[in-house]
């Protein structure tokens, strides 16, 4: 059993892989440390939800765990290599990373952290790609991420923002 | 009629389509405020001239109604769903945003903004993309922008320079 | 009752007067977003600690009602009038602010927030910049701070870091 | 006669000293960039109005003249050597510099340009430090502002404002 | 005989053309500053080396000329327009640039630079991207570079680095 | 023996006692590592020189044992706990740090490394705020620098440059 562990993720949206693997975590590791990465970025096709829409789903989806988690957004960095050193400024200390990202994975055994590999559920499907994807294109998308999240999307208009997105062929804010 | 109204865009460069837009803009609006986005760029391909020769080419198409504008350029920020936010506090208050982009729309209407939509000439020709290809690649796209602009252009080198921009493999400043 | 109000603060470090506040807005309402401000700031004498242990005091404080709360590091900008439109992008939708410092309910108020004074307990001594003096000479701070926080310092050389700092003429690092 | 020239200032607030100077300079100067520096702060002591509401002072001030004025805002940079040339990418070109200050001088004429000095009025009074402490302070200040200036103050609480970041011990989001 | 001449590259990884055009270009300029640009990049594709494994390769590559360079890291600026006067606060003054790269040759002609263009080596094999491709798919790299610099990249793991990066479908850190 | 040390200083400028410490530490140390850091800063009363401007007077200092130093120029980061990370990625790896300042030492020591304290020459007059002090009040200060150095700053009117700083009662470009 590990004390606390480190699960980064943009959660664009957070779905029910996400879910899975974070109470699969919570049977391995006292406490969990849910890094919101690329909290500076919005209103894209990459990156849809604000930071604080992605914090309010892991609400919704993980309320009953919430007093095992530490929920924190993060800016990305350009300097991957400084990546993990950031990140232990801004949070507890922990000692095992949980990533299915080779990359990820590379830079924290770098670092001698224990790293772990979450199951993946239907890899197929549970990907914040194509879930963004259905979302925008019309798709049959709400089952593949907790219910309360699918109606807090609906209710934040996140399904227009979605089809907007990927009708505008430039974002004028981003070049 | 509007008291003032917003009108961004990237202007890379001023064609005829942008002055058709904030003239027939200035039917509606007192004043309007003319933003010169990604004011940070300049010398690549999507963003070849500079804030300030942009704001040069401005000055030549519409110096006969100066008196009615506020030009002033602002970086692009990371965060979209920040953008109108920022821009409010950069900008004189103003009370509709002017923009055929369905992006800049969603955005002004989470605001509360009135969106106007400003009449398209020859969207075909009309558009930044196409006539920074017809400079690089030695078409006729003198047409395409107001006489004085064309000349300023040309003044700058600046048909030399998207030259050199489309012929470079691997612009060495941005990675 | 309020269903979600923000709390922000710097805790450098969390003392028995935070500890209070939070306690008590948890009274009036259902959750509580606490937000550690200057989060990018650490190793100086205003903001001896990083994020990180800041979290970690917020935890070994509050503990027992983790479950209500959002704990949030946030980054410093520049613009004092964009700051609660960065914030409203970086946490849960809120409808109250609480705080005494008057300054940030000048900002909250104008954005239309209702503000919450949390009562002030002991204000002589319960200051953070007060327990940064009495720690660095070597003051009675234990009593100030919750026991587990005062303890949490110790183990991570706190008193030392803070010592040195004092004693620094000139912190290479920042100008 | 200069075709153009460089004014720059913070204007916190616009105050009869810049009016008169940047009347002068028209004298001498066909065109006029009015460069609002330090475009990036604002609610501080030093720095109290946003970049929006100092260009719309400017406006107030200098209606009648607008069609041969530029007014551009302009974020600090750290490296002061470096701010002439940020400045040449973000207006048209210009002649010469219109500054008081010697160290803005001092860089001016290290590019080589032109230094003009404006005829200082009532320097003892005419300056913004002095007219945002009689603000704060409850002084007479509205006669050393244009009165459409003191008016637009007013109207947007800038008093209010003034009043309690003067009261504030510390400003909560910047250290 | 030039006095002092600048070098600009990625250096991803340094391999024997930047060697030579290194050698060829101190027969013709006393001293010449290497510069390492794209210095806050590392771990991605195009840039896997942090700065400070790219200075210690130029170390090991031209350790015996060593006493006529100087070799600095510089970090990428979003305003290409700006970039040579970023250059010129960062660097000893210098006559001339040594480049292939016509983008280069544009900005550095623009500001009245002498343009040396070195003799290329092999062009069709001595590409950082061509050699990053080699190393990532397990071809023969190795002849590419100094000895000395293929023993430092696989004494930092700099191959595994490079395959990993290349089978990372999303690299978490940088969106 | 070590086989790489960092020396870090601001070198405002480059002064007796630096180059005594430089030249003691090569006797300890086969490379030195000399950072300059707040490397963004020039043009201010603590930061008056340029990155450029003073890698220009190492080079005039320390010629003879150019062969065995790498001069690397760095920004100044807002978190200090990340500073020494952050220098890794940007200089070889070096086994110690050499300074006199306790803070720098504290950080040090918390990775892990070495500190070497240098020998301090007359501290009483070569600190660079000392220095800085007597050129602009017009004090000897040309004995407590290598000759080639005051030379050097002359050179670059450095001594007007000071005069001017000190004399600026607001320095426009920074608040």
């Amino acid at each position: 059993m590990f004390s606390r562990t480190l699960f980064p993720g943009r959660f664009q949206p957070v779905h029910n892989g996400h879910v899975a693997a974070i109470r699969w975590l919570l049977g391995v590791s006292e406490e969990v440390i849910v890094l919101v990465t690329a909290a500076q970025y919005s209103y894209t096709l990459e990156n849809p939800f604000t930071a604080g829409e992605r914090i309010t789903m892991l609400r919704y989806a993980l309320r009953d765990v919430w007093d095992r988690l530490y929920v924190v957004p993060l800016d990305n960095i350009p300097d991957n290599s400084l990546w993990l050193d950031y990140i232990e400024k801004r949070v507890p200390r922990f000692e095992a990373v949980c990533t299915g990202n080779p990359f990820v994975e590379l830079l924290a055994r770098a670092k001698g952290y224990e790293v772990l590999k979450p199951p993946l559920l239907d890899r197929e499907k549970l990907q914040g790609r194509i879930i963004r994807r259905l979302i925008s294109e019309g798709g049959e998308w709400e089952s593949l991420v907790p219910e309360a999240v699918a109606n807090y999307i609906k209710s934040i208009r996140g399904v227009e923002r979605l089809r907007v997105l990927a009708a505008t062929e430039y974002v004028v804010v981003n070049p």
